[in-house]
C-alpha cells in the first residue's frame, strides 16, 4: 500500500500459504495478482519482498533459487538478521538477497491491520551478505527511502544484539507479565465492571497481543544474543521476590532504583 | 490544583518534609500557607489529604490523632488499602480516615509534575474502615466526585488483590525489565546515533521511571498479594529460558500463545 502510493510499484503478485490472506489482499487493492506458488510470485520479477516468519525464510530462499533472476533484488522483513544474511550467501550464490528490517509495526498481524503510513520517517536497518550485488544493495536501499525510511546499513551481528535488548526482551517481558495474571483472569473478569485495566497494565502488554509463532521464531533464531538476557530478566524478578518477601526494603530500592536509572538512561524525556 | 479549579477548597495549607517541595507549591499557587509541622497543617481543617509513601502513614495517623478535630474527614491516596484502613481504625478511633485511591497519575512525581486533569474521568476507589463516620464518608466521595472522578466503594483486600494484578505487578516487570538492561547500556549508549528506543521498549519500561522508594513501600505493603504474583512472573520468564535453550518450538508458543490469551481478556480491541 506504502509502495503504490509512493509510485514505487509496477504490477504486485502476492503468494501467501493461506488463500484468505491473499483473497484479502485482492479485495484491498494491495495486490494485483494471487500467484500458486512462492516460484511463481518471483518469476520475473525485480523486487521480492519475503515477509515470513523469521525460521521459514532460509527454506523459502533455498526453495526459489531456481526460479530466481540473476537480476531480482530479494528482500526480507524479519526481526534477525545474522543467520540468514550468512545462509543466504550460500543459499543465493548470485548475490541478490538483501537483509532488511524496517523499524515498523504493531502488535497486529495481516492485510487488515496494514497501515501505509507506518514507514513514514522510521529507520530500516540493511544487512547485505558478502555477496550481495551493488545493484541489488542500492535497490533495498532505494525501495525503502521511497517509502520515506531512513535506511542505516548494519553489521548483522549488531544488529541482533540491539533487537535483543530493544524489542525482543520487551516481547519475553509482556507475554511473561501477561500469562503471570492467568491464575488470577476469572478474578479480573469479575472487576471489570468497577476497574478498566490501567494505563500500566495496557503499555507494559500491549506487545503481548503480537502473534505467538512470530516470536517464537524471532527467539528461538535470536537465541545467543536474547538468552542471556532473559536469565538476566529472571534473576532481576527474582530478586525483587526474594526481597519483598524479606521485608528488604535496601535490597528492594536497590533494585527498582537500577531499574529508573537504566529506563532515563534508555529514554531521555 | 484540581480541587481549587472546581472551587472544593478554601484556604490550603500545606506541610513537606522537602523545604523545597512546598517552597514551589506556594511559588505555583497550589498552596496558601506553608505549615511547621503536620500537626499545624492539619489543625482546624475540614479536609486533610495525606500524600505520603504508603508505608509512612500509619506512623502519620498516629501522630495525627491528639491534633485532629473530630470532625476533619482524613483521607489519603496510598496505592495499598487493607493494612492502613485497618490500622486507622486504631490510630483514628473517633472515625474520621476514609481511605482513597483514585486511578489517577503518572511517572512523574512532584509539584511541578502536577496536572489539574489528571482526576476527569477516573475511578477513585474509596475503602472506609468499620468505624468511619458517615460524614467522612460522604464527604471523601463528594471531595472525588467534585474533582470529576467516579467514586467506587470497595473492599479493602479486593482493592489490593486488583492492584496487585493491574500496577503492581506490571511496575515489578518494568522495573526489573529496565534492570535487566544494565549489562547492555554502554553498548545502547554507542547505538542511539542509528536507532532510537523502539516503542516496545519505551512502553514496556515508561513506568520503571516512576520513584524507587514509593514503589518500594506499595511492595512491601502489598506482599501478601503480590509475591506470589512475582514469584509467578519469574516462572514464566525461567519458561521462556528454559525454552530458548533448549530450542522448544513447542513449549515457547504455548506460554507465548497463552500470553497473547491473557492479554486479549484483559484488554478487548
Amino acid at each position: 500500500m506504502a509502495g503504490r502510493r509512493a509510485g514505487l510499484l509496477g504490477r504486485v503478485v502476492g503468494y501467501d500459504p493461506e488463500p484468505q490472506a491473499t483473497a484479502a489482499a485482492i479485495r484491498q487493492g494491495v495486490i494485483d495478482e494471487v500467484a500458486v506458488s512462492p516460484e511463481t510470485a518471483v518469476r520475473g520479477a525485480s523486487l521480492a519482498l519475503l515477509a515470513a516468519p523469521v525460521r521459514s525464510l532460509r527454506p523459502l530462499l533455498a526453495r526459489l533459487a531456481p526460479a530466481l533472476a540473476p537480476d531480482t533484488t530479494v528482500i526480507d522483513v524479519g526481526s534477525v538478521k545474522q543467520a540468514l544474511v550468512g545462509a543466504a550467501e550460500t543459499e543465493l550464490p548470485a548475490g541478490q538477497f538483501v537483509g532488511c528490517h524496517p523499524m515498523a509495526g504493531a502488535e497486529f498481524s495481516g492485510v487488515v491491520a496494514a497501515d501505509a503510513d507506518i514507514f513514514a520517517g522510521r529507520v530500516c536497518f540493511v544487512c547485505p551478505p558478502q555477496n550481495a550485488r551493488a545493484e541489488c544493495i542500492a535497490a533495498a536501499h532505494a525501495f525503502w527511502i521511497g517509502l520515506g525510511c531512513q535506511t542505516v546499513a548494519i553489521d548483522p551481528a549488531v544488529h541482533d544484539r540491539l533487537m535483543a535488548a530493544q524489542s525482543h526482551l520487551p516481547h519475553v517481558a509482556a507475554f511473561a507479565l501477561a500469562a503471570a495474571l492467568a491464575p488470577e483472569m476469572p478474578f479480573l473478569d469479575n472487576t471489570t465492571s468497577v476497574a478498566s485495566p490501567t494505563t500500566s497494565l495496557r503499555d507494559t502488554t500491549r506487545i503481548a497481543a503480537s502473534g505467538p509463532a512470530v516470536w517464537r521464531d524471532i527467539l528461538l533464531a535470536n537465541a545467543s544474543h536474547v538468552l542471556p538476557l532473559i536469565e538476566y530478566l529472571g534473576g532481576r524478578v527474582h530478586e525483587i521476590a526474594r526481597a519483598v518477601a524479606a521485608n528488604d526494603g535496601e535490597a528492594l530500592d536497590r533494585i527498582l532504583s537500577a531499574g529508573q536509572a537504566c529506563r532515563q538512561r534508555l529514554v531521555k524525556e
